[in-house]
Parts: C-alpha cells; sequence; structure tokens
C-alpha cells in the first residue's frame, strides 16, 4: 500500500495534499558535507510556479517558499533526513464543494475512491498536480549533488498541441512562454494556444531531458537498469502517459545497421540508444522524451457519474491551466535528477568494492 | 548495486548467465494454496523458444524445461519461496573466444566492462536475452495467481519493420510465426523479413499488451503508480526503448476534450487512459505498448573499438534472431503479469485493512 | 547510508535534530478509514514527556505538541502519508558551544562524526533521545490500527539500576514514577535513584513489553521472522543493549523439556516461547525485554578525547535524566507497535490471496 | 509476505525445504573482481556439518557439497547474482509421515499452518534447520568480500545446559566438540551432555560473537543502526530467543560511571559498548551474545495437539542433536557477516560520496 517513497539510496517520501496546510518531502540518504540553502531549492521551485505566460493560468496564487526543517549544519548536509516543507499559503477547500459527489473525467477522483474508499476532493487531494511541489524541492537536492560530480540535467519542450520542435537550441528557452528550443514552433503554440483557450478546451505535448556529464556505469541490471528506473520515475507523474529513451519508438522502425550507434575511440558516432546500454550509461548524453496529456480540467461540458453511480454532466469552472507544459518541465527535471543521484550513490559502491 | 530483485510483495530474483551451467528465478511471497506444476511453467516457456518460424534464427538449441526446486507441496504453493531452475543445455562458451577482446555495438559489451571493470564476454553473459527465460518462468507463476482473480494478460506484434496491424483480431495471432493480430500486415512482415535476412540486417517493432479483468484500485501513488511500475518492468526488458500506456504518445496531440474518457454508469466509452488513472486502475481494460529496437546482432560490418579502445571492425557471424519479436512477446506478457501481481497483493492489504 | 525508513508496508520515516527547529514522522501505509486526531496522538507523546518524578530530571521545557499536516480528511486517515510535525520550542543551540570540539563518552559524537565527516554537536542532533519523540508519535498511529483488530500493547520497568520486579501487577505501574508493576521494587529504586542522583551518576534497567490479542499468523519467515523484527526494532532505540522474546537467556539455561512450552486445545500450558514459534506469533502474549543501558551523561568527570584527538577530561553540567527508564517505555512501544501494525498488514495478504 | 531476501546492498535470498530436491541462496549485490571458488564456500559449510562429536547426533548424512551457479568467470566475481545450490542427497520424507497430523511442541508446526493454511511437515520443511546450510554458503561469500577490507568474524561457545565459560582462549575452541575457548569448561559440558542424553533431553546455551577490524563508521542511524540489524540478524536463526551488545543486559546493572567507555588517544580503555555507539561502529571489537534455546526435539513424551484441536502426546524418536550448538556457531558468524558486508558497502557510498 505505500507507495510514496521513491529511490532506494537516495531516498525520498513526499507527502501532502493540495488543499492540505502544507507540503513536503523528507530525503534519506543525502551524503554529508554537501552546501545547501533554502535559497538554491527555492530556484526550481520559482521554475514550477504558475503566472508564466499563456499556458498556466491557475488562479491560486502560492508563493511556494520552502523551508528546511533538518538535515544540515551550517550551511551543509550532515547525512541525516532533510525534511522540507512548502505550506499552502492560499488553499481554498470550500471552493471544491460542487465536486465532493462527482467524478471529473480524466482524473483520479473515481479511482481514489475505488481504492481508499475515502476521498479527500478538495483540489485531487494527494493526486493533485501541486504534489509535484515537493517533487522538485528534493529534485533540487539532488540537483546539488549532481553537481558536484559534473552531471547537468535539462528539460524542454519538444512539442505541444501537435506543434513540433525541430530546432534544439536551448538559448531560445527562455525566450517564450513554453519552453521550447524553437522560435518558430513557439510563435505557432502560441496561436494554438490561444485557439483553445477560446473553445475553453486544454493541450498536450511532450516534454524532452538531456542529461550531460553522466559517468559510464549506472544502472543496475537486470531490474533496475537506469533506462527502466527513469521510465518509472517520469512516468510517475501524473500526466504523462508515455516515455521513450534515445530513437524510442522510432528506433522500432529502424534496422539494425540503421539504429546500432558506431564506436570509435573517440565516442559513440550516433547516439539512438540515449546514452544507455543494456540499462547502464554508456558515458554518452542521456535523452530521454515523455509524452503529456491534455489537462484533463476543461471547460466544456462532459460526460460523467455521480457517486451513486448516476449519470450526469460537469463543467468544470474557474481558471485552469491550458496544459500541463510548461510547468511539467522541472518535474521532469526532477524525477530524472531523483534517478541520476540513486544510480550515482549506487554505483560508487561498486566502484570503490571491486578495489 | 544489486539489480536483480524485481517487485514489493511478490518478490522475484533472477539469475544466470548466457553460457554458465543454468538460469533461474526465485519468487519469494508467492501466496500458498495455489496450484502449481513444471508443466503450467513449461506452456510459456516454450511459447519464447526459437526456431518458431522466420524470424527466430538463433541455431543454438535449448529444450528450456523448467525444475521447481522448492516451495510447492503436493501439487501446491507452500507461500516459502519457489525456485525454479533451467539448465543451459547447450552453452558453446568458445564459440565467443573471438569476442572477448571486442564490443560489439549495439550491445552491453562496453558498458558492462566499464561498469564492473570484468565481463563474462560468452554471449553476453549476465545481459543476454537468454535471461527473459527466468522471467518467463517467474511470469507464469504469477499468471497462475492473476488466474485464480480472473485477471487475464495477452501480448501480440503490432508493428514490425515499420509494418503496422490495423486490426487486433487476436485468434489470428498464433496462425503467423509474428504473433500479430493482422494477417494483411503479417503478410507484409514476411516478405520485409526475407528482404532483411538477405541484406545481414535487423528489425524492430511495437508489442502491444492488453490486461483483462484487472480491478480497479490497483497501484499505489504517487510513486508506485500502477503505469509507473509497468513502464519500469518493461522497460526493463533488453530491446525496449520506449514504453506508453493507452493513447499513449498520441495523447500528447489531442485536445483534452478529445483524450478525456467521458464516465457512464456502465464504464468509461472511450479508453485512452489505458484502464489506469491518476497511477490506479480504473477497472477499463489495461493497454501498454512497448518499442522494440532491432537486434544488435547483424552480419553487416560495424565500426566498433576493442577492450583497449582502437579502432576495428566487427561481423558478427553466425545465425542470429531477424528480430526480438515474436520471442520477446511472451517476456512482455511476464514482466506485467509480474507488476499486476504485486499490486493485486498490496491492495488486498488496503481492501482488508480499511474494513 | 539511508537508514531512516523503518518497516515495509507500514513505512515509518522519522526527521529532526534535537537543537534545529522541529522534529517529524512521516507515515507511509497507513490503511484508509481509521479514525484519527492529534489528541490521540498527543496521549502517547505526553507519556514521554519529562517532568514525571525522580528518574526525569532534564530541564528542557518542551510541550511536544502534534500537528498532523496530511492523510487525514474529516478526522480518518485517507490511505495517503500522514506527515507529523512537533516544533522544537525550547532548542538552547548556543548552550552545547562547548560540546563541539570535544567527545562525550557512551555517546554517539565521535562514531557520528567519524561517519560523516561533520557533525551537529547541538544536543546529540540527530542521535539525541528526543528523535524518539517522533517514533512515539507514529506509534500512537500504529496504535489507532492496532487497536481496531483487538491488539494491545503494553510496557513497563521490571528493572532498574538492579532492583529487579517480582510482581507484574500493571494496576501499580501509575502509582509510581518508575512506572514498575512492583510496589516494593519501586520503593527500592526510590531510594537507589536518591543515592545515584547524589553521586551525580545514572542508572540502567529493564523495560518489558507486553502483547495481548495478536493473532496467530505474524511474522514473515526465514529472515523477516516476528522476533527477529521486533530486536530490531527494539535495539534501534539509542539506549537498548539487549533484546530477549519469552524465556529469553534464561531459556539457554533450561531443558528442553522444560522450555518447550506443551500444546493442549485450550492453548499452550506455558509461554516459554514468548508467544514465536518459528518466527511467527502462535497466539499467546508476546513478551519481550530490553536491556536500557545508564544514561552516560553524568556529573563525574570522565576521560575523553577532543576532534584532534588529544587526551581531556569531561564533566558534563546542567540537569540530566537519571535513567531513560521510564521515558523509554513509550518508546519501546511504540517500536513494537510498528512492527505489529507492519506484520499485521503483511500477513493480510497472505490471508486474502491464498484463498 | 515474502520475508526471504536479508540486506539492503548485500542482499540474500534463501530457499529450499528440508527433504524437497535442494536448498539455495542468492546474493544479488556481491562486488565484482572478488576471488571466489567452490572450495572456500565448502570450508565454511564443513564446519556446520553433523557427526563432529557428543552434541551433534543427527542420523541423517548429507555431504552439503556446494555448487556456483553464476555470477562468477574466471575465479572471480562478476557484480552479478551468485546462485549457490546445495543439493539434499539423504531425503527421508517418508520418514516423517507420522508427524503429519500432529503439532511438535517448540517447533514451527502450529505456526507455519496457521500462517500459510499447507504445511510441509517433512523435517520441518522451510523451519528447519537445514535452511541455515544457505545462510552459511552466503555468509562464506561475505567473508571473502570482509576478508578484503580486513575484517574477521569468529564465534564460540561461552555457555552450554548452564556452565559459562570463564576463559576467552580462541585457541581451545578446535579442542572440544562444543567449540568452546575455555578448557575446564567444556570438560564439564561434556559431562552434562552425557547426562542429558541419557535422560533424552536437550540443551540451550549462548555463542558469543567477535568480530576484529571493522572501521569506524558503519551502521545507519536512526532505524538501520549496526547493532539494530545485528540484532535482527542473529534473532532470524531459529534457536535464537536473546541478543545482547558489548555488555548487553549486564549494562543494566551498571552504574554510568561504570558503563561509559573512557576514551583515550590510543582509543576506549574499556568495551562496554561492544564496539558500537549511537548505532555505529566506534573502531573496538564488535561483541555480540546470542541466547540459543534447546533442541524443541527429545525423546520424552510431551503434551500436544493434533491437527484437528485433540489432546495427545508425542515422543520423537530417532537421533537428534542434544544442541543446536556447535553446529549452530558457523551460523552465528555468517549472519554477523552478512550485515556487516551490508554495511561496510552501504558506508563506501557515504565515504565517497561526501568528497
Amino acid at each position: 500500500m505505500p507507495g510514496n517513497i521513491f529511490g532506494t539510496l537516495f531516498r525520498v517520501v513526499t507527502w501532502g495534499e493540495s488543499h492540505g496546510p502544507a507540503i513536503g518531502a523528507v530525503i534519506d540518504g543525502c551524503p554529508p558535507g554537501l552546501p545547501i540553502s533554502p535559497e538554491v531549492i527555492q530556484e526550481e521551485l520559482d521554475r514550477r510556479r504558475p503566472g508564466k505566460g499563456g499556458v498556466a493560468e491557475t488562479s491560486r496564487r502560492e508563493p511556494d517558499r520552502v523551508e528546511i526543517l533538518s538535515g544540515t549544519f551550517e550551511g551543509k548536509t550532515t547525512g541525516t533526513p532533510i525534511s522540507l516543507i512548502i505550506w499552502n499559503k492560499d488553499p481554498k477547500p470550500g471552493a471544491y464543494d460542487h465536486l465532493r459527489d462527482i467524478f471529473r473525467p480524466g482524473h483520479g477522483d473515481i479511482t481514489y475512491l475505488k481504492k481508499y474508499g475515502i476521498r479527500d476532493h478538495r483540489g485531487g487531494g494527494r493526486s493533485s498536480g501541486r504534489e509535484t511541489a515537493a517533487r522538485v524541492a528534493a529534485g533540487a537536492v539532488a540537483k546539488i549533488l549532481l553537481k558536484e560530480h559534473g552531471i547537468d540535467v535539462m528539460a524542454y519542450t519538444v512539442a505541444l498541441g501537435g506543434i513540433e520542435a525541430k530546432e534544439r537550441d536551448l538559448s531560445v528557452c527562455k525566450e517564450n512562454p513554453f519552453f521550447c528550443p524553437d522560435r518558430d514552433a513557439a510563435e505557432k503554440m502560441k496561436e494554438r494556444v490561444l485557439q483553445v483557450k477560446k473553445d475553453g478546451d486544454s493541450l498536450g505535448g511532450i516534454v524532452e531531458v538531456l542529461c550531460k556529464g553522466v559517468p559510464p556505469g549506472l544502472g543496475d541490471p537486470v531490474f533496475d537498469k537506469l533506462d527502466a528506473d527513469l521510465a518509472k520515475a517520469v512516468m510517475s507523474i501524473g500526466a504523462v502517459k508515455g516515455v521513450e529513451i534515445g530513437a524510442g519508438f522510432k528506433a522500432s522502425t529502424l534496422l539494425g545497421s540503421e539504429n546500432n550507434d558506431p564506436i570509435t575511440p573517440q565516442g559513440f558516432l550516433t547516439n539512438n540508444a540515449g546514452g544507455i546500454l543494456a540499462g547502464i550509461s554508456n558515458g554518452a548524453e542521456i535523452i530521454l522524451r515523455a509524452a503529456v496529456k491534455p489537462i484533463p480540467s476543461i471547460a466544456q461540458e462532459q460526460k460523467t457519474i455521480d457517486v451513486e453511480g448516476r449519470s450526469t454532466t460537469i463543467k468544470i469552472g474557474g481558471r485552469h491551466d491550458i496544459s500541463a507544459i510548461p510547468r511539467i518541465v522541472p518535474v521532469c527535471e526532477a524525477m530524472v535528477r531523483l534517478v541520476l543521484a540513486d544510480h550515482l550513490l549506487r554505483q560508487m559502491v561498486n566502484a570503490q568494492a571491486k578495489r
């Protein structure tokens, strides 16, 4: 039944509901001696906050200020559990009273009730996207560890509402509200969003994650392969419905002679493997893509049932994000960082024990 | 460093190298009182065996006879660990002497050596597809448990070498060597395989897994979501480079109004969610697809390096499968069954404890 | 490296340092639908608070008020993580400045520094007894679950400073400050404590834990036996140096004919097994004893070294408890409850799955 | 429900029943590059074999030959799972037919049936002492790792049937059949055994485990403390009813001024802590004692019930060991080694990651 702990050596627990008093994360297994401050974590949290442009439209105003409650001493980690807390400053539990007895299509309302027999209906409770703030906070701690070891993780939007980015000019990402590395695509995305907003509808897209500086050797076959753990990590994000590594689904259409990455003394000539061979990092860049479904909260009328099983319809009012993109981008980064931090530590055992 | 144990309540360990004396699996946590026999497990293993048609071409002849060494008494499971062993009857360790000092592109040769500092080069050692026989054996035990609870898992080929199955007539699968539910597509796949074989090349494809009878409530948010665990399970299979649930990557191009599955008293009107909402099964069919890369062992000359890092080329002789499909099909089923068995047991706690 | 998570299905994480802003616990895996309130948890915490008599002498004044931050809805658990927080209201970090560069004998000062290379020296940091408040809070949640299933756990003092309780009249426990079920022994303990206090010394003792209503079948051989998990749980309490079940060490002096508990249709005639056979509860009362070492903080001068490894002496001033008893009593109860809650849930799987 | 996996980084699974075809262990997480051979493992197994003197009397003749089925290559470990198998050469399942419907006092017969609803009654099935052979085999692999790091673990008998060893002259152990480090005590034990054998009864005792060369820093507070994990490991051995570290239960009678180990530049002046402070090894010798109950299989008539719950009596015929001592001695060593190997690897992460 428990399922809120992630990782084996770098372990993270998240807790908290959308409209409870707070959300938070506890990290058990962060190595001692790392420089840490609320500011470093805050930086990542700020990237996830709403109000950044044409897609993120939520009316909830959360400052998302993180506090560190344990595990640090004089600006360094001590090796003991790091407890992070983010108070919910703008909860509006009463705003959800009308959703108490009805299931929103595409949401976990119906499955949570069927599973647990009880449901905190206020803003999705535990299944709310708000929980991902705790992941981002924990991922920021992982980022500190990875930085010490020269590992850098970046995510960005490569598709929105069917419009695909052809370019990968990462310097462009911050110029547009979609965190998209292709100027032309970003322009078209903007138009698409405006149209969809007018229709009271929502959009999905694809996020790509790029990891630089990952040393060879990370990943523990045969089950805890690096790609397997990455797939789990990213698929555990609410809106994600697909994950692929390297050439991914396209690899299924290639010939072996096309898909195999030739090896040279200078490294791999191509990177269809996405940096992972037989579940172990090969030293090349790790590339992963996540398919993000459209936000299920839409203004249009939808067929559904109430908790008694009776037919009804629902129109979800208020202002909602048009897409989980781009707010999901730092969440993807966080999850990938948690996996890399975990496997970095795991591989240290291997490296040191074999002598 | 350890990574060969899968699951939390229905736990499986696999062990063994391609050309060692044997491979096997130990299952810890199988409930007591289930009917079990070597024959039931053998049936699944036989589906994975080579020599079934135009795609599987390996010259190795393994009977893959499974023996049950523990955990059963008078034809029933006892709740203690079930140890399964499959002897390697046709190992040819010497046949790989020429691969001792060279890395095959697309294989784990290079990453295993970098990770462990030592490598059993004989037929891929632990990273060989042969390890999946142990998974299939373990999955067969999970199948017994699932059957008791009315859950049925089937996998089949929906794409090979870029040729996609349009139909889903499962009765057709056994008629063709690709286990494809579309007669026309199977015909075209046959031609494609013949061509590729002539070229000394190989093919990838897509496997779809369909789960019927899964009750609502399986999956443990926020990290051990059912889709997250399925993604890990399937991605841990060597040749898999992508996983998607329900509409999957296509969901990223849909509108919210298209992607949301309307709910009626009779169930969901569509199944873009693939049977999982917020990480919990919703009672609909669970549908998952895995992207399978082309077999890396090809007869064509490829650029690579030797263990000293010097440039060289390699041509992999002998008879090899043209595609991991269809032999990977029962492996996908096995991994999905392991996840469902695990979460079925996990949900029992929840169901019983809440009273 | 991580070691702050306990349990498999009823999982608990504790976090926090003695003189940080707060301490807390997160429970992942508590079943949904249980009645819960801060008051019920507070009741257990109050039993652990100092100022209860002749043994507990700490000058720190902590109200130990618990807040529930997540995992409940309208007075019931929801099956999601329960986050409990206790603010440190009376931290005096500066009071420990003189201990920054010196190791107190019998404390973890030296081992924490050797392990982590960094040490929060303020009041023992993470190794402080204060951490056990978080365990007691988590154990109170386990108590709610156990109560629903008719399981009752009580601990009490059966020895202090070498004075042993002969009686087990549990109604007497609350009459004396040692929580001792023997009036005469309690009287002698009182005198002993007065003497030792005058000498600036401290005392150890023995706590006995009695579990009623435990159904047969709890415990998972061969490693996660009920007694094995109980031993770990209780030995993980700072001051505990020994654990025994049933006849315990005395069993090593008995004959088989004396130690075996005869079985009758009405149950076992004796209980040398302490309620556990082959690692599984047998339906009889579970009895366990924990040996508690004397508090290492004493007013007498002691030989030690400083962080540079130089010889020195230390005299620990201020008011300290004379013994971990009786404050450790509810901590022992809490740890035993966590184990029983975990195995109760584990056995539910078994019971339900075997059909 | 699963409980047959031990350890976190150095993980061991054991499987097998007393009268099934074989027993075995799989080790997942053994570092690569260690020298390994069946002979090294066999050496440990031979120490556990019966027929060594006046106490071990079992009539079963098992050669206990171990085979390594995986995880090694050219005499070295490869980092992949090591599968060890020991065939049961002398199973006599039929010899237990009369025990099918009756519960032996002091055995797990009754609890296994109550837990699982099915029972392999042949020689105790999974609860048989025979399972410990698999532990000893796995512990031998841990021994190889520990040896590389200068850690040495020895166990010996310090009490049998109430007769206590005063001396600790380890060179004497091999001279007597009890593996006792005190010549006089061994002499008295011999007489005691003869008497008890005549009476058809059995004896318990105490095993002490001494660990040399353990570096400071092993153990992960607050739950996975080194002493906590040791307690679990040793208590998971069937016959053990108590565990203590260092001064153990005697510490409960000492004053703080007596129990605290003074620290000097040369190390600790005493070792009441038994080498562990606050759950972390302090560099001193680790000392642990395990209380072993008398063998429950005795020739005397005992009261019991049958599977229908009816009163009856039982007299256990055949030749049985008079005491689990000394055959349990290498089992204690094995379990302690598994814990040390696990925490040695765990601490490597810490040491390397903190930089």
